[in-house]
């Protein structure tokens, strides 16, 4: 709970959008609310939900309160991927690095020669990394099916993050610890490829 | 009070131009005195005006100080559009931002395909918004006539916002915490439109 | 003095560089040690000058430290420009604002259309602003020559700052409050005419 | 071991990769574990290695902690240039910084024309400083046959870092000190030299 909300006061999920859950003690998943700013979330404002279905275990006092609209994809990403975090960010170097994709005619990013690569489990900085990119839609919960098809797809079987175009990115971890490392990695990633990118169009016209 | 001093803590009204209004307990409008180093800003150096027509109701202790230039524009955005707390910041991603809509030619900014659109009420991820931009005049007071014509254009009646050429921009909620999250929503759609125009206009050539 | 160590706690002199002169209690002017990570002075090892003709006239009791290279810098400005307070800083915009003179075989910045010209006293938002550009040279009390002449000019009889090709820049103001708003409205200043200029020799391209 | 804890405190290290050595009390060199999160690195779970040959002198208590893989490099550097201190850092400007020397087809980077140089003991403004630039490898201690080359290469004998493409920079001081202050230099000067490439590039088209 702690290591939460330290999560919100380090700023991987500030501005208006955004959102987190992490290992709730008795084996739920603990949820932030929705239409609430992420930096004053209180300890007793958080849902906790049973993973294997999003249903609401423990509701915080306040009624005005509604679990996050990520709940369903983060319950998708819980039993696919074994994840017990999964950190949405609405990072401008996300939607970029989806732009990259979507201009190439590609359904992924490709991330290369970058040694940061080594900071995710089982990747080395040799290797050719593929992040799935998805369309967006008018609600979150409507990216599920979309995201169901990522999970099956063997190309992706190594990427611990899902971008949406025009909007941001989903990453997880098998802890909050894990998922803040991948989060730093994969901002760091998108970050170097773009600037990259740029730098390469840029010379070869 | 506490929360717009909170508001100057952040970060949003630094340096030396910017401002920002916020209601008063007894129903009037506070606004900051002008000329102060926004940071150093004290509680008891507001003022509270009558937001039908701007007249000072209280004045700070301090004689020396005078009320903000953007008194008659806070006033006028209030009664137009129901605005509690305006602010006005003075970011390079807003001058920026104005600059795409001259060179193009026209009166406003296009904002499309960003899921940040969702954080305006009203406004879908799917929609095409329209930010009005407004020519720079020598002080502000004289930027009213252009304002008032823009509250009469019905094809910003969904902006929380106006762009001033080589100025900056206003931005309004219903109170101070939705001013706060319309004006961490418009300034990542304006970066986010910039950094896309860049990397497109490179594509194109 | 309290208000100089607000200025190192900022980081508006971060870095191995740069550089603050301010108003003694006696008349005198007060200069920050050389060779010293500057976030780390201490209140007792500042220099009191003479600013007639850079003299010390007290020391600190520290005899390993000498006296800031931009003595006979601030003291000439201090006597031309009647400044109290001289900030110099390495800050990247300032050396790229430089290259743009360069560029256009000027020896001055061109700086308009933008509303925060008018956070320099006499200037306004509508004025063509010129900031003179001065060649750099290996040690930096070789620079008053280039200096006097540039005080001289009466191109330049409005500006606050003189920007160092290949270094940074030295801006001023009457007192350390004047100076701080003057170095944030340059860097804002360098950083948006950088931005723009970018963004302009790509549409023009 | 204060000063190294610092260090962790303002970001040089921060993210999952990057790492710092520092002189331990009793003669021996300080290392940071591997696989911890940089900014929670307890004093007491810093390693003792003997620079001569990288064993390890003092471990921590908890048996769960290796040494960075950093160490083989961190004595060499200790051993060829005297460093009692090295820092490893991941900035996407050194990442850039290896990509501009890969372009050009050389095995080094040329720095010229900023004063920042002179904040690097024996190095003047009107140098040309290069920097060498050697290829990245599955695991670091594999780097070191190529930094041995480089370290008995003449035309790198005034540098205080070596640019590891696609991975980052290894910098180092006499003292933690003087490896803090390089470490600023250089983040600087690879950022100004990436950032006037760029406009260059644009220029010369």
């Amino acid at each position: 709970m702690e290591l939460l909300r330290d999560f919100h006061a380090r700023g991987w999920v500030s501005g208006t959008g955004g959102g987190i859950c992490g290992p709730a003690d008795g084996g739920g998943l603990l949820l932030a609310p929705t239409g609430v700013h992420k930096e004053r979330v209180q300890t007793d404002e958080f849902f906790t939900v049973d993973p294997s279905d999003g249903h609401v275990v423990r509701s915080p006092a306040n009624d005005a309160l509604r679990p996050s609209e990520c709940n369903s994809i983060f319950c998708l990403t819980h039993r696919r991927r074994d994840a017990w975090s999964v950190v949405h960010s609405h990072a401008l170097g996300a939607v970029l690095a989806g732009d990259l994709a979507a201009d190439a005619g590609r359904d992924h990013l490709v991330i290369r020669d970058l040694e940061m690569l080594k900071g995710l489990p089982g990747v080395g900085n040799q290797d050719v990394h593929l992040v799935p990119v998805i369309r967006n839609t008018p609600r979150e919960p409507e990216l599920v099916e979309q995201l169901t098809a990522v999970f099956d797809d063997p190309r992706f079987k190594d990427s611990y993050a899902v971008l949406v175009r025009d909007h941001g990115v989903y990453i997880w971890g098998k802890d909050v610890w894990e998922a803040k490392r991948h989060t730093e990695v994969y901002h760091f990633l998108f970050e170097a490829t773009v600037a990259r990118r740029d730098r390469h169009s840029e010379d070869s016209r």
